[in-house]
């Protein structure tokens, strides 16, 4: 039931692991932002996610977003992971605000 | 089950999209409002929502409002959510005061 | 199953929408009340009910007051509601601590 | 299901109206108590009382005490109610700590 | 179902009257001990029981001790009861430590 | 259902009475230890357990220990208890952390 | 279904037995590492797990990783065990963020 699009790690329960997508260096005029004036970034694409939370009878509750997608993600809370010394975040499933669709 | 109003952005779970009306910003007799006295403003229009809560065992517990509903908001909560440069507003459905009916 | 007295809101959940009494201005010997002396009117009419709260099965549990009934509200609590320029208050069902009856 | 000693006041849920025993403001030997050393009554009749909480599935759970009978209240919590001039409380059916019996 | 020892009261739900051991004021020795010295006393005997508590079905959960039978009580927590100026203490059954058995 | 290795106390619901190991107070090169540098025993024998939480239905969830058990007690928390004499202490169940098996 | 990697410690209910990866203490260029350098080890191989929570039917929730799995672990939280003078570290199964899949 779980998905595993990066390779080599696996989130337990209905955690979401993240890679946010990169900050805007760089104004739309073309002019360098410094590091303070960049905005804390809210979307991420999810790149692996748990086989969800377990209930009281043992049964699985799959996690309601899929790899690949293109989800917004709350200004707080997250936890940083470091893999293949890149960052990533995992979020609780029902922490997600919600996804983007085509 | 979800409603999708607004193209491009799908709230999770109970979660539910709404716009704020405009501030009025010039009184009844025509005298501008400078920014401070202008009201909060609680009424909104419900732009997206998303499928429901999960219960325990699974079952999906669909939002009580829909696309378009006009809906009475609560002073405090709620998480601006910026989606084509305008702002938006995120409030569980359970935080949703009440709506207006015609 | 909601009512909807008030003709234009209709309370979401187990919210309850009361009017309160007008405070006492005078005394029973006709002197005038400054504001500051003026009581808390803790009793109200209600004037919109919600469909009740959804219990984990998705069933909906009505509210226990009706529309028009004379309630007694708990001193502090609720959420004042502006309509048609008139204050009413918003209460839980469960938060109302009784009801008049002739 | 509810009993309505007190004839106007219909508590809702597991509430409990009760009418507090008469402070005794004299000694047993006949001399008279300042205020002060009045001991906080906790002995109360039960004047009427709610039809009991609801449960998730909609039950009622009547509650454990009958209008008429003697109780023993906690020495904190209760809400003062005054009807007709006259100070009663309301408690919580679980909050009363047992009662009197012949 | 509820045990009446003592005659005159009935606890409810699941609370428990206990009725404390007489503290020691005399040391083995035989040297009288300052109140202060005098350690709180935690045996007591069961004087009268409530039915139980109420389960969310409305079922009746028997507490878990009999009326004279000698309990181990937690430090802290319980209610001072006075009955014909004696002095008992309420306890949940689910705070009572432990029972001594012959 | 209950076990009762120390003959005269039985603990009540989830609770396990245990009985900590003895300090080191000598050094393995046998040099004496003051009694602050003696660490905090979290080794200890269980003694008696209590029959087991009730659950919501009136059914008993027997305790995951036995009597004689060698078990590892959290760093904080339980009840110390005084039988003849003797320090033990109270242990919900959940809290102990594990057992050493042979 | 317990599972008893390391021979004489069997953790209770959901907990999980840790050992971390030994800290970095040279640099991959070779210079030693100051111990306030060294960034604390959230890697960690399992090598004792519980048999599982209980629910309230008294049905067991097995734990999900297994003796000898990677797992990565919340950087706050945890208990240090001292066993066979080494440290492990006690996490509950839902506490550990995820697990390394070759």
């Amino acid at each position: 039931m779980q998905q595993l699009a990066f390779r080599k790690f696996l989130p337990l329960f209905d955690r979401v692991l993240v890679e946010r997508f990169t900050a805007e260096t760089v104004t739309k005029g073309g002019i360098m932002l410094p590091e303070k004036s960049q905005g804390k970034v809210l979307q991420a694409t999810v790149v692996a996610v748990g086989p969800g939370s377990v209930n009281q009878k043992g049964h699985v509750l799959p996690v309601s977003v899929k790899v690949g997608e293109k989800v917004l993600l709350p200004e707080y809370g997250g936890t940083k992971v470091v893999l293949d010394d890149k960052d990533y975040f995992l979020f609780r499933d029902g922490d997600i605000l919600g996804k983007y669709v085509e």
